[in-house]
């Protein structure tokens, strides 16, 4: 069951993992665009017959999707400056990113590709767990697109772009926003000269815990007691770093606000 | 090398780990005293020779520590009613509460035993690798409470009452927090009609992450890379619930700050 072909622009975290899982299953990798030619040559070593793209000019490519694996901040960038074969499916895979940016090239069609996971170059990941979104205007390239999805994970959805900028908003919280907190928690025992590492059982058990029954039923400490009198310390306590403080009030309000009522 | 023997206040999720362990360590747990008699009926079946205490009157004891293993708010109410023979330690297992709210009882000792871990009541969970903090102010005392934490596990530290209030406070951010911002991903997912367990893979993996290489270097997010743009648009779409909208505005500053010197 052979896709179409595809070409890889970006040979960081994302293709490194999107790359091969694709090129395993059937959807052929041509070619390989990268900024960095030493990460292109490594991301080809390992795939079955890419060849590196040397410019962003694939007018001459065969592949009928070109997946934009780079920065989000740079997708504006490369759609302006890339040219793909008329019909081609020019596609990147950015959460945040609305379908949109990708512009109204005449004769390309363009899509959404977001696998909602964090990937670590080197570091093997299950793809078949991993959600992936897609987001298109038209059904023949929605099918196409759910298809190539399919072929890598088994949890394949359609999603508006209003669906997607909530997902996204949630994953923050959920991923950036939760490792904002152990950044906090590790200058706090930095700053105490108290060791980071005593804190990791608590942090692992907490998150099996969360996960196993949800963060509702999980939910423990002062604000969750509705206990003002530790809460006030813990605040005073913070008076010596003002931006701290009102992340404590604020996150320690909406718990109290929850679950007080 | 038999320790003192022990008596448990509460027959919560605390008391459930630490009686069991300590009964199993050379540390004899003679009483169990709780509110709820099916608690306490419950522990000491679990423990080799305990017998329930019906009241908090232990003047005819024989054990020399007495181990409140109850909730914070509740510590100084039972300190006030219990009663203990002269020359036993009288110990809390609270990180917020100060050595102090033990009271004054001429010929009574007291002393902290902080556990820093969630404990689930009916949960394995290896006391080896839980840090416990000893707080006192006599040294026979510290003794003592060290060698009792020592035979449950291998990090056992005595701390000031200041080291443990910033150690509480990283905690809170590091298990409280991260678990509220789980809830609140999980709170916007619902309201959107998509699948928090869809979540769940990147929560996994970006914890797993931030525990190997360190928050610092884990941080990911559009906050972290500057991104303006995306941070302005998740504010508006978080315009219909103003508390979330300010955590989502005072955390990202916060990174911002951080990490765009």
């Amino acid at each position: 069951m052979a896709g179409p072909s595809i070409s890889i622009i970006g040979a960081g975290n994302v293709a490194w993992h999107l790359a091969p899982a694709l090129d395993n299953s059937g959807y052929r990798v041509n070619e390989v665009y990268s900024r960095s030619r030493g990460g292109a040559e490594d991301l080809v070593s390992k795939l079955y017959e890419a060849e590196i793209n040397e410019s962003l000019d694939f007018s001459a490519s065969t592949s009928g999707i070109f997946l934009l694996c780079i920065p989000d901040d740079a997708i504006e960038e490369v759609t302006n400056e890339i040219t793909i074969p008329q019909g081609a499916i020019l596609v990147h895979t950015s959460g945040s990113r609305s379908l949109d940016v990708l512009g109204d090239v005449p004769g390309v069609n363009i899509g959404v590709f977001y696998p909602l996971q964090t990937f670590t170059k080197g570091k093997k990941m299950d793809l078949q767990e991993v959600p992936i979104f897609i987001e298109t205007e038209q059904k023949e390239v929605e099918h196409t697109l759910m298809n190539m999805a399919g072929a890598i994970s088994k949890k394949v959805f359609s999603v508006t772009s209003e669906k997607r900028l909530a997902l996204h908003v949630a994953a923050v919280f959920a991923s950036n926003f939760t490792n904002h907190m152990l950044a906090i928690a590790n200058s706090i025992m930095i700053e105490n000269k108290l060791d980071y590492d005593w804190l990791k059982p608590l942090i692992a058990e907490a998150l099996n815990k969360s996960l196993a029954i949800g963060p509702d039923k999980a939910q423990t400490g002062p604000a969750r007691r509705g206990d003002l009198q530790i809460l006030d310390k813990h605040v005073k306590w913070l008076s010596k770093e003002e931006s701290l403080q009102e992340i404590y009030r604020v996150i320690s309000q909406h718990i109290l606000d929850k679950y007080q009522t």
